[in-house]
């Protein structure tokens, strides 16, 4: 099975936006068992967009277009299909009616152009778009399963998984010698990409039929899992076997799978056990809340951060002494761990949680370089607390700090673990 | 002039890294006027490969490849290049002893299969890379100068910068009849897309010799002019022109040029006067501040920000009183406007700076549904405010609001503008 992407749009070209969405379906064909085989991204020129779509439905057995689809005169995909695929562009009125009651829905102005949107190449067909106005086109062209979807990310993502999946998965079901795969990724914090490789290098000789695909996603690392098998349950228990000798080596550095996030789970952690967080924040500057609070329902467990950026902020805001900062130095565990206890009193919360260290590019002292964190979490009797140095620049090093606070949070949500 | 961009990896098709380079690449070649004209993306096989390369070598003048230098056998691009180029690949022993030499600096072990980085198509020129081990090679290969780049970012974009880009402007500069070419994009808040493009709709017309382009980089929008001309100062003169004429259509909501930033520049602006400034955050839960301390040396403006998100914390941290809470609602204007005083009074800061708002997915009232946003900015004597109504997900409408703030600074940092 050959996918072929053709991403379209002036935008992409001039360095304006980074294409997401051929990264997005990627993702999900991959975890299918079937890789992109090859992307095209070109502009908004209609002989460019024919030869390319012409070549590649030559080439593919499926082949999704994004962009293109919009209103004006620079949205050229269904021409190009049309052109492509030889038959003529058809108004659909049944679209017509659709766009104009969602215009009317929205008390927007229906103008003339946007029966641009309402075309169909003829034998094709058009599916209404719940997440925006063009709708998604799907035809024949050449050897290929064609799908027109719009570029704007939201539609794209939304099409894609509710229209263009399953048909997938229908054609991949349908082949004669079928190989079935079952895929997961497992996401670690706290150990790099080839330290990971080489921690599990004994494995893909045990397992010859499951991949084992490394990526370094900073400040995660992911271990990719893909299994084949003759029928779907051999693919599974390929997945799993390899899965259960996998997970004693990654150990409780394992904090989630495929699309789970870490401020998410950290969070869901917290939860499960009606804890609280409050927290204060030096180096990472409020980038460690700005993390939980992202998660819908964060509110439940996250009370509060000092964001005690200057120095006399640790005492303006939390009553930290300023003797103490003035002995042990503001980056320091002692510092640290006042602030993890000012911020649980303050708040009352079940936990406090605060972070301090030099980010760089200035700063920090002969034992304590830049790129040196500390982090304390306490519950009031008993703390934990972590030293790190990461060599890395200003904008990584408060990223990894945020992340070991919220790592340190999951692994002690239940009760702190000495 | 037509340029041509090769990605190569198979970490670009199975949706585990975003391809940023080509992005970096298109933006400086449209700064020269050279929009990129198509872009492939393969994975690591060779024919693919040299077919991509043979085509891209007839049609462009200029072809760059990334990716595929490195020591494994997956990196193929040099083997794709020398049967493109139908020659042969020569080992350089300068390249080899280069090679051990800076291995031997890092502390690293030399095998032999570092060898593959010191091999160069016959005819081609291999040049060091200061900025990691495969050095880079520059060849012709049919009609096209073709350039193979490492695929590290970090390498990419510094040999893109220091060899590249020199080699595509004496090519555009010894054009017979060269177009000279100026851009530069302008960047404003606070206005839509399409607003911006009504906005300034007549000025193109007077303008035929500069394009406008208009994006939407939420929570920013751009606007890039890109003027031609026969000579360089015909290309400037007209650029400037067109600003002229767009600058008072954008006023005050114009706060930056090119590459540079929001939180920069709010930075900057209270550099400038000597301010300094301290928050308190609710929805955005921290992310003000993060973008604020992401700036290098923003510890000399930001005090701290008190991300009181809990109802409660706004008392506790900040000392609001918990009757006008409750009488006003913790989303609403007075609630506001108490937390920039209290976080003021308690840095000790020339402004003091309030968001709250209700970011969603729930939450918010009849009168303040979600997506409705205040912010306040304080210097203990006057107030701004302002209300703001995003009808976007959780994400942007933290971002926005986290904007506005830093907006409403950049425009009040030499004083409050009523």
């Amino acid at each position: 099975m050959r996918i072929e992407v053709l991403c379209t749009g002036n935008e992409l070209l001039d360095g304006s936006v980074l294409d997401t969405n051929a990264a997005y379906l990627a993702d999900k064909t991959f975890a299918l068992g079937v890789p992109v085989t090859r992307k095209e991204t070109l502009p908004d020129e209609l002989p460019a967009l024919v030869g390319a779509l012409r070549t590649m439905c030559e080439r593919a057995d499926f082949v999704v277009v994004s962009g293109g689809l919009g209103p004006t005169t620079d949205d050229l995909t269904l021409e190009a299909a049309a052109l492509a695929a030889g038959v003529e562009l058809e108004t659909d009125p049944s679209i017509v009616e659709h766009l104009k009651a969602l215009f009317a829905r929205r008390g927007f102005t229906y103008t003339p152009n946007n029966e641009r949107q309402a075309r169909v190449p003829r034998g094709g067909q058009a599916i209404l778009n719940p997440f925006g106005t063009a709708p998604m086109v799907a035809l024949r062209i050449g050897r290929a399963d064609c799908f027109l979807l719009p570029g704007v990310p939201r539609e794209f993502r939304g099409l894609f998984d509710q229209e263009v999946l399953p048909r997938l998965e229908a054609k991949l079901a349908a082949e004669p010698r079928r190989v079935h795969r079952a895929a997961r990724t497992l996401k670690v914090f706290g150990i790099g990409e080839s330290l990971l490789g080489s921690a599990v290098a004994e494995l893909p000789a045990k397992h010859p039929h499951v991949y084992f695909g490394y990526r370094a996603h900073a400040p995660e690392t992911h271990l990719k899992l893909l299994a084949e098998g003759s029928i779907a349950e051999e693919a599974s228990a390929r997945l799993a076997a390899a899965e259960v000798d996998v997970r004693p080596i990654l150990g409780d550095r394992l904090f989630g799978f495929d699309k789970e996030e870490l401020p998410a789970i950290a969070v869901a952690a917290l939860k499960a056990t009606g804890g609280t967080v409050a927290m204060a924040e030096s180096c990472t500057g409020g980038l460690c809340a700005s993390l939980i609070t992202s998660v819908p329902g964060a509110s439940e467990v996250f009370v509060s951060s000092a964001v005690v950026y200057q120095e006399k902020a640790k005492t303006q805001l939390l009553g930290v002494p300023t003797e103490l900062v003035a002995r042990e130095g503001a980056v320091s565990a002692p510092v640290t761990r006042a602030l993890a206890e000012a911020a649980r009193e303050r708040a009352g919360s079940t936990f406090g949680v605060a972070i301090t260290g030099w980010a760089g590019p200035t700063g920090g002292t002969e034992a304590d370089p830049v790129g040196t964190i500390y982090v304390c979490l306490t519950d009031g009797r008993t703390a934990v607390e972590r030293r790190r140095v990461y060599r890395f620049d200003r904008e990584r090093v408060r990223l990894f700090a945020a992340y070991l606070a919220l790592d340190l949070l999951r692994l002690n949500a239940r009760g702190i673990q000495k």
